[in-house]
């Protein structure tokens, strides 16, 4: 069994780590894409849409423009998706591509993600520790019954992870130092981050996040605290 | 059975409406008292302390001083209410009175909040929307099993009630536009603060929150679109 005793935080990854976004936004893709007669693979414009994450923070974490909410870059980024497959936003009515763009908030948790968290509660303070905004993260809380004491994370620190505020300043929301928190994420990149910050680190293993032929993420590269497959075998090995 | 039927929020004061601050700040500063050798009944000194907690918050809202967290408000507050009763705070060590500080975080609900939150989150997303911080919010929410989605209130919205940025941000956060959202709460100043900002306005009475000799907020000062007794009868109002 693996001691955290000083960790009375634990901090958690939504997006692949605590639910599903690739089949879900797929999901919701599909009668939108079919209704319009766009052929393409809906899990290939999930992708394509979660593709253009990434670089859209980046301009807001450069300083290239100014704080704006996930939500919001998730909808400009349908426009971009659907510009690249040919099918320009603008052909679109605004009201169904706003529609479209609640599949992020409607995301279904992981098997065990649930039970992971309801067990790790009990002795934890748990939150979300997302890039994504409190409307999502409410309503993701809700539709999934994710059991969160809070939700820190982007919003509430003005910033998007990997910048060294969003760790910092989500320990400092919820009253722990650093070293009292533990950073819950299926991303490498994500857990180095929140290290360099202080926090304890646990990764666990989401090897189809990405689809059948993911390659990225598919093991630990560092020697994170714990290494697991699922948020329940994280609280075993926390004896919770 | 009161209609809400466009609100999806529900937004509740916290100290006073759904946990009972007066006796668990006695509560905890009894062992203090009497271990200091201070003769001043414990419900009183909660009172005396508690009475500085507009004023601190006024300076703020004015603009006199910057930002800062109720949690350090009713730390400096201390001090000056241990002033007051002339046992000057500098004679006490600071790590006694960050101690007797928690008090504030560990308050209880009233009886009828749990089950009235739990009731109302099935049919509501239901948010602590309080001047308190995140901290204090999280853990009054750990200790007191208060199952919120989602902490919104001063410090997301950095300001303090009844100032209109705390009711409008906090909707904004969440979501939902002013007339989607419920403000519940046991102080009618607050209720009118979060109609002007088009809120709906529930208030539940709480007669004993300021002891038995209480004279404010016995019963509404307006057509609060619900008057109450308990959490709980909120809920059967609105047949959740």
């Amino acid at each position: 069994m693996v001691a955290l005793d000083q960790v009375r935080f634990l901090g958690f990854d939504v997006f692949g780590t605590v639910v599903d976004w690739r089949t879900g936004v797929a999901r919701a893709a599909e009668p939108f894409l079919r209704r319009n007669g766009v052929d393409v693979d809906p899990l290939h414009f999930a992708d394509r849409w979660r593709e253009l994450y990434q670089p859209a923070m980046e301009k807001v974490r450069s300083g290239e423009r100014p704080w704006v909410r996930l939500r919001v870059l998730n909808r400009e980024n349908l426009d971009s998706a659907l510009d690249a497959i040919g099918r320009p936003a603008s052909s679109f009515r605004g009201e169904e591509l706003n529609e479209l763009n609640l599949a992020w908030e409607r995301l279904e948790p992981w098997p065990d993600s649930v039970e992971g968290l309801t067990r790790l509660k009990r002795r934890f303070a748990i939150g979300a520790l997302s890039n994504g905004d409190l409307t999502t993260m409410t309503n993701l809380a809700r539709i999934g019954h994710l059991p969160w004491d809070v939700i820190v994370g982007a919003e509430v620190t003005r910033s998007y992870k990997p910048q060294p505020q969003t760790y910092l300043g989500s320990a400092g929301a919820v009253g722990v130092a650093p070293d009292q928190a533990g950073m819950v994420a299926a991303h490498n990149s994500d857990l180095h981050a929140a290290r360099s910050c202080g926090l304890h680190t646990l990764f666990v293993r989401r090897s189809t996040e990405h689809g059948p032929g993911q390659t990225t993420d598919l093991d630990p590269d560092s020697n994170w605290k714990i290494a697991a497959n699922s948020l329940t075998e994280i609280a075993d090995a926390l004896g919770c």
